[in-house]
């Protein structure tokens, strides 16, 4: 970490630049995670300062005191090693992380329009004072692209990024496609939701998927792309029949970024496009973000997952000022392993939902047999299908969530009937909330 | 790095442990990758010594004067910082990594049996020789899931790691859905395509899933989980009747690997289970293998790719490698951003395949003239639908790839058709091998 954050024996200061629904996530998860923080990097996170418009108005779970509406309280002071910028905007807020690398304090920032524009100048800043720029909730929120990208797959050449970098429009599309919907009733719907702000342009006008492409490609391809680099459209003039027409040729409209080389040119572009059904982007539905990365010593490898959010966005900062501080992975790991950590659970003890085949003789009274072992032992059936007939018969049942030391038992007592031939067949069913 | 590593101003010299596909491709991949790593990592890497069990045979790519069949060589060699386990098995694989490790030298290892065995004992003599040990390859190849757990989601609280982390079985799987076929059949099928071993016994009895879910839930819950912890079954007993069933019932069986956490406790098991088929494990298919991240902070990250191969493990591993030497961020990004890198393509060069739909004058050869058009400005038309009739109908078009150039010419001309009614709708099709 930079030579500010590592001085002395004390916690590891941080202050906030802006304090909304981001700002509150990131402070409550540094309360959260304050003691794995740690035990990882060896380093206390303290929030210092937080920057704010209007310091009367309370934010749950934010100590009143540490706000401030003074920019230099969080800039100008040598004990805060890190700034987490979460305020959004380019002015004031480019002049206030230049200001903050100058003195060489690391910078955190979620900022995708700023870095998009300026992500060079403020790489440079921060290497000519020796401090850190980390961004990976400018892209994708909690998906860990940029760390893939920089680190996992720095050796790999890659050939393409494409993604689904828009949870709004992603949202909007489903919705046309699953209830043919025209495109203003699913932007309705999407901001009833929450998915879609009160002025949606930034999102459906394909200008927020810019500039995490700009963000993402220059990682990618080691080169710099300015925001007017990228050449997009929105899904805002998208007509349901266009959607449906789609449909019926075995595609699904998506709105994506794609960055490509092409001939050592990097090409990156945003716009609505058809993607075979059967393709791995074409089933990311809902407001869930997606990125491909393409290169040849790993083919395509795909993350998916939620690509905004105050809890997801800040859980990505948390990442970035994590890897500021440093890990000391091996004695971490050492330790949690050594400790043995939690226990582990008896399997009887685990839950799932379950599936059930057995050749059964078809006499009467035999369902009312299995049914009441099931009953018994406390495992709620949710559906019986009967196939065949006579000697033949085959039974097949889904069970509702028990235990494995339930499920045992029950299954112990039907091999003892007289009506069941052979060996059941027993399959979990993965189910939401109760696992596989 | 470690002291060993980081000694000296020359190149840092690794080790292989083992020299079959995955070696190979280290070897490879270090050569091919060496620029960026050094602008990356300021070191440069240098293949000291490589031990195989016989030295007279030819490795394509390999320089026979570094082959040594003397264990020692790689061992025991003070100048070489990072040894490379590529070469597999118990024993006497666990005996040179301690050996290895008790002298200074970081090691990346593959081995997912030895790590889900011996992890814990291995973990503690890297640290008290103040050593690195890393093991990315080690679970699913290329996918970095060990890396997001360990950094990206270090401190959220991980509730549930579900996988389907095994490729010959998900392969299998996916076969038996698709064709119906029976498992031995579907089992051959593999193996003639090289997704199944000779002895396939590792793969289908569910061992290997299991190692590597001991392995990640050690990862994500902070807890010793050995190999004995995980009970598993394989998908060497399912019927296609199971499979036929299901599908019936909306579910799709894959084989799971399930850590969750119990009432804070871990369980962890991996079996053939029933999945919903919106669910998004569902659409993972062929030798794919993919991981789903739960948490609070991030409800679901999904990673998903290739979880075997050579250059996918070697990719894997030299990650391992480049996490240990160390990267300046900051200043390699900068330098890559501030040399601009790449060129940007001009967007007139950018191909894709193209939708088309338009309104028409039903009219006597009017689907000749646009399609003369397109004949003339080099693209060619894949598909036609005309739907309506008279000055209504509808007529959509695909196009197979072109430039953006020669597609911009066509729409300018076809506007100019008096046939044409309004303005047509162009929507790019997302393709193989011509992005999107």
């Amino acid at each position: 970490m930079s030579a500010a954050a590592a001085s002395g024996d004390g916690p590891v200061r941080v202050g906030l630049l802006g304090c909304g629904t981001v700002g509150q996530a990131v402070v409550r998860l540094i309360g959260e995670g304050g003691a794995t923080i740690e035990r990882a990097s060896g380093h206390r996170l303290e929030v210092a300062r937080v920057l704010v418009r209007d310091a009367s108005r309370a934010r749950p779970g934010v100590d009143p005191a540490l706000l401030t509406t003074d920019p230099a309280d969080v800039l100008d002071d040598p004990s805060i090693a890190i700034v987490i910028e979460v305020m959004g905007g380019l002015d004031p807020t480019l002049g206030h992380l230049r200001r903050a690398l100058a003195r060489g304090a690391s910078v955190v920032t979620a900022n995708k329009q700023l870095l998009s524009r300026h992500g060079p100048e403020l790489l440079a800043a921060a290497q000519d004072a020796g401090a850190e720029l980390r961004f990976e909730a400018s892209a994708c929120a909690a998906i860990p692209v940029i760390k893939v990208l920089r680190e996992s797959l720095l050796a790999a050449e890659i050939t393409a990024v494409t993604g689904i970098v828009n949870g709004t429009t992603n949202f909007i599309l489903t919705e046309m496609a699953r209830s043919g919907l025209a495109y203003g009733t699913a932007l309705e719907r999407a901001q009833e939701l929450g998915y879609a702000e009160a002025d949606p342009t930034e999102d459906v006008g394909g200008a927020d998927a810019a500039a995490k492409m700009a963000i993402l490609s220059s990682i990618a391809f080691h080169t710099r792309v300015h925001l007017d680099d990228v050449p997009y459209e929105g899904i805002d003039r998208l007509q349901a029949e266009d959607i449906e027409q789609a449909a019926a040729l075995g595609f699904v409209v998506k709105l994506l970024g794609v960055a490509r080389l092409v001939d050592g040119a990097v090409s990156v572009r945003v716009h609505p496009a058809l993607v075979p059904a059967g393709h791995r982007l074409a089933s990311v539905a809902g407001p869930d973000n997606a990125v491909l990365l393409e290169s040849r010593a790993t083919r395509e490898i795909m993350l998916v997952g939620p690509g905004a959010g105050g809890d997801e966005t800040a859980s990505a900062v948390l990442a970035d000022v994590l890897s500021i501080l440093g890990t000391h992975q091996g004695s971490f790991l050492h330790n949690a392993l050594a400790d043995a950590g939690r226990p582990i659970a008896p399997v009887g003890d685990v839950r799932s939902a379950f599936y059930l085949r057995m050749s059964v003789a078809d006499r009467p009274g035999v369902l009312a047999r299995i049914a009441s072992v099931f009953a018994e032992e406390d495992l709620s059936i949710r559906s019986v299908v009967q196939s065949g007939s006579g000697d033949g018969a085959s039974l097949v049942l889904v069970l509702h969530a028990g235990t494995e030391r339930r499920m045992a038992a029950a299954l112990e007592r039907i091999r003892g009937l007289e009506e069941v031939r052979g060996e059941p067949v027993m399959l979990r069913v993965l189910g939401s909330g109760e696992g596989g």
